[in-house]
């Protein structure tokens, strides 16, 4: 009898196989966007784009409700329809996209108290995570470029990864595909 | 002199724009997890497989901190190598995952209160958002399959998209690229 995976549904109660599923209605279905509140994004788009080369793939305005919502990735921007209204939707068929939301007025209230992370109480979200072509290097130039660490390379337990905080304290981790496996092979 | 998009730097302060950035460190980044915890593995790989049909691209085990990790994600996981530690790095090469945190024993615990969505104070992450084939659709079936909705589709203003909630209370959007450009084009 072939050993089983850790992974199969028998070993992890509750998952269907998606190969077994009767269902095919969530065939096409994909994973497109994370969305968290920002206080300013003056800042937040220079994080995401200067520090982390993400793009900002579009803006979208809503002066009714007072917010506006900047959709960050790693797709070329240059490849985005000129229509307005067709670069929405060509973002909106983009995978793994960020979704910042301002909320206007945040960024010069001295009343706001900022946002929560939801790495201390009440807990929930934690962070989202950015695989790199080289950890140690990554670091060594968010250091250059005064970005903040949660947990460098070296600290702690888990060697090789990082953790670095957004301009609203958001957690995001830091990894590359060479040093994951190594790292994490007690647990695998 | 060619109008400039609303994406372009000039419209939107502290964006650097990649292709005019000195600086190729990022280049292969790329957005690879959203990380949030979770209160009963069985609940929430019974929803993000069977009715978003996700599939568990690994899961790690930490027994001496008492949690395990799990990915979730849209990719053919008949495509992962057969070695833990290669299936590791496999995942962490795919973009878009979901990382679920299981902090053992959550799950039975009387005291356990519960995660935080992010929605309400204090606040913070708001959702994940996953495009589909045609919302209406996939939401018939959600309600079928006794989903819990935060809007359904033809709730609001915002007609074509919806919000559901996982088996935590975690907030997740529904739309597809057919409808979002018209239902946002005062926005766009």
């Amino acid at each position: 009898m072939a050993s089983e995976s850790k992974e199969s549904p028998s070993n992890n109660p509750g998952l269907h196989a998606a190969a077994s599923s009767p269902d095919e209605a969530t065939k096409g279905y994909f994973m497109q966007q994370t969305m968290f509140r920002i206080k300013d994004p003056k800042l937040s788009l220079d994080f995401y784009s200067r520090v982390l080369g993400m793009s900002l793939l579009k803006r979208l305005d809503f002066p009714e409700m007072k917010f506006s919502l900047y959709f960050m990735g790693y797709e070329d921007p240059t490849a985005a329809p000129a229509d307005p209204t067709d670069r929405t939707r060509w973002t909106f068929g983009q995978k793994a996209t960020i979704e910042l939301t301002h909320n206007w007025g945040t960024e010069s209230d001295p009343e706001f108290k900022g946002y929560h992370n939801g790495n201390s109480e009440p807990r929930g979200f934690g962070h989202i995570g950015i695989t790199v072509d080289d950890t140690y290097k990554a670091c060594e130039r968010f250091e250059r470029l005064g970005v903040e660490f949660v947990k460098k390379p070296d600290d702690g337990k888990m060697k090789g990864i990082a953790f670095i905080k957004d301009p609203d304290g958001y957690w995001i981790e830091i990894f590359d595909v060479k040093t994951i496996g190594s790292v994490t092979a007690g647990a695998a």
